[in-house]
């Protein structure tokens, strides 16, 4: 594999990118700058927008409305609720689960935990989105005091420290703290990891920490995206990667093709693209 | 009850209007002009920002979200199956139920049909509303082939003449119609009555009407909000009604103590009493 | 309308009763009895059963299985919630449901109303049935205790004072009291007259009784069947009427045919008309 | 591990078998017979019932309602669709699932099936059951007919020769086969490899087997318990295997502390141990 200014060196005419590695390297000004490209990740598309001051049309994939619903809503919510059970084999029966954020990822995650279920109740900051929770039927609880009655945490913000210190001190026994966020810092592993006096891998993907109070506090794969994690996970679902690179190759073809429609700069999917697209899918879907 | 003129002749220092009646007989720019008011609808809303050149500010009442979710979303979706098994007094089960739109209305209707046992496809001319029907679990059809084999259609988008002749024609023997959508134009009633060589009134709100080639069509409440129709309806839930008054009246307050924070001409409701308020009713239904 | 000892000088060839009205007057032996009949109510079967020695076939229609699914589960169901909101007015979203018994009526009920919003508990002293609710996601809970914090109470279990005077005692202001059994002595009413200081009809079939410590609580339609009462109910589904009719039809066919086929006394529907019927509603639900 | 003629010699007072593989080489009626025992099986069960005449009670575990509605219901419900995300990593949405058998096992599979979003058939020969399928929204089909337009089939009827060649021939291209009942036997694998031109591993639980006619039909684990099955799988759930020990070691203690109260034979497990375990997993579930 050729390193990052070796591909640049080559002098491609479109860039797929993951983060904005190349744009970040990229003089965009230059005569055999590429005519443009599209970045996978949300990510790499604020990254676009804060520093960078490019010359050339860059459609950012992750924020097309698409990828909401397939994959944040559906997708995770779907391989949340087959990871709880691949990983822990325990039936959501009986157990309270606590939802953290109510964006797509965490409407997802908590109506397939109830189809499953499990009791499912939700913790949300934005008054609208708890709104929306508490009509769909969960109970809105609030941080840190809920953490002290529910079985599982399962958090889906996209925000750095979602579940606290504050949070971890309430739980009770034989908790489970799961995260399906981006980022693996939605909940204090660090301070879980600070104050347990002993750490047990029960199975793949399963710690057990242990706290001088007596009780034990099981941590699903790290604190990382256990949704795509523990033994055997087969990552996003084949029909969210079709999407992905159905609109990475419909994004690259309309800036191969009409380099002069598009601005300069990042930039969502084009309007048309993402019906086009949704329109095929739901053929596909309803056929 | 006094007039329109009257009521503005008495110089009132706030208005609560209900399509824009007293904002269109206005003068904003008197001196004894009211320092503002509100608007019920959206329609009215639409007729303030079209025509008339307010002064003065009027919040949109309807516009807000909460009004959405809670009225629109969750409020007709369950008057419309609380109406059909009330007028019809059938089993929704082997069913299958057309709902026509995929908004905010419709969306709670097909989730609530499918919830009390119907089988319920949908019809959504916007490819990413239609993409969400799809993916929470909707066969997405079209218009009008669908029409051929579904026992309900259930008209909820907004828009006039969505279930058109042509839709009527290919209806089968038994099909029942009826709409909740705001306006009565949704389903071809003209037509519907044209073509039929025999009206019949089965029972308050149930009309059946009989074509030449044998097919008898019901048609609910005439084509008129099916979900607030019928022998004793009660109209919207007791909690929509709050929360329709708590806006109004947070929204007046507003205007009366700061009428110099709101710029002239209609407006939403202000972000932050749609915030206090979805956080009052999240307190309610979760405590 | 002749009465009850008219119609038997007729000398009917076959009877068709509802409650063993006529059966109780009917001398069985005599060469003029006739060859048999129907009997519609369970409680009817059991006055056959206990008291009378009857020497000619009876068919008690209600205790077949096509009736406990259709018309119990998902009957009774269906039009619990279509009373509780017709009746109420209410949203289900926030209250807490408890339902008493989860036989066939109680887990439709269960199942119908968390369908529409509600957040539902189950109490049921048979601990199979009790697993069978934990096990569909709902808490079992104990009475008179957890009436202490629910907001709606639903009674289903054809026994006699269920929700008692200590249950009474314990409920919060505003509880909202609602009986769905056969029988309307499952909720104690004359002790909820007896203590309360005043009552108030709020609406048809909406009675508030106020107690000395200042709270109200509201019963419907007086403690009898509420899913088939208030303002303009229409009482069983069509397709819960057709079935009935269908199974006495076929019943009352099959005495007249093989009268020597069937032994004397109260007896179930035969397990063939039950298949049958079953088969005929399938093919018609599922067409 | 000694074998089974060695176990018997030891002279045990409690068996704890599985299939009758221990009953069948004992003579019950020696002095040195154990007072009793157990069976887990089904199977075993009726092999004890059909051909062993044994002088020793002998309760057979699987036959408890608790293991019905916990591992049958509900445990193989959750495994059927945690293992068809697993091993496909395929959505459930818009596909067409057949689930074949309303029992215990189908009702659950076809609950959880719909739950996360497939579209489910079902097909059952015991009209009382297809009846029950239809009234929960399911629309009822025959096979082999309905096998033309399904994506996924799962069997579920404990039966041999469920999905028939018949069936098979119908299968359009790229359908899913997969069994969830106890034998290998549902799908006819025979005939699916007999007429298969190529066979190809997918991956661990997938076989892709091509027709002369182009078609491709994926098998799942070979017809063997899917839900148990492909890469990585767990096995019953963790509640699910408590349950069983549980029921095994109240009915040894049974059999140890009153053998005499118990009739010799194999036999379900006693009422009040049913209801005394189920009320403790009630608690437990709903603590």
């Amino acid at each position: 594999m050729r390193n990052k200014r070796e591909v640049l060196a080559s002098a491609p005419q479109l860039l797929l990118d993951n983060g904005a590695e190349l744009y970040s390297l990229l003089d965009s000004t230059s005569s055999d700058a590429p005519c443009g490209g599209t970045e996978e990740t949300t990510t790499g598309g604020e990254r676009l927008r804060a520093a960078l001051n490019l010359e050339i049309p860059v459609i950012v994939i992750n924020d097309s409305p698409l990828k909401a619903i397939v994959e944040n809503q559906h997708g995770v919510g779907q391989s949340a609720m087959e990871s709880f059970l691949r990983i822990t084999n325990l039936m959501p029966q009986g157990k309270r689960f606590l939802v953290i954020g109510y964006g797509w990822c965490g409407r997802g995650i908590a109506h397939y935990a109830r189809g499953l279920g499990a009791s499912v109740v939700v913790a949300e900051v934005d008054e609208i989105k708890a709104l929306e929770a508490a009509m769909d039927g969960f109970a809105v609880v609030e941080l840190p005091t809920a953490a002290q009655d529910v079985s599982v945490v399962i958090t889906a913000t996209g925000r750095p420290n979602v579940f606290t210190a504050e949070a971890i001190d309430r739980l009770a026994d034989g908790a489970i703290l799961a995260n399906a966020g981006h980022f693996d810092r939605e909940i204090d592993v660090d301070y879980l990891r600070a104050i347990a006096v002993q750490r047990e891998d029960l199975d793949a993907g399963i710690e057990s920490y242990s706290f001088e109070d007596g009780r034990r506090i099981v941590l699903l794969t790290g604190g990382r995206m256990f949704n795509l994690g523990g033994r055997a996970p087969k990552g996003n679902s084949i029909e969210s990667m079709d999407l992905g690179f159905s609109l990475q190759a419909l994004c690259l073809e309309r800036i191969a093709t009409h380099p002069t429609g598009l601005c300069p700069g990042p930039q969502p999917v084009p309007d048309d693209i993402n019906r086009h697209l949704a329109a095929a899918m739901v053929r596909r879907l309803s056929g």
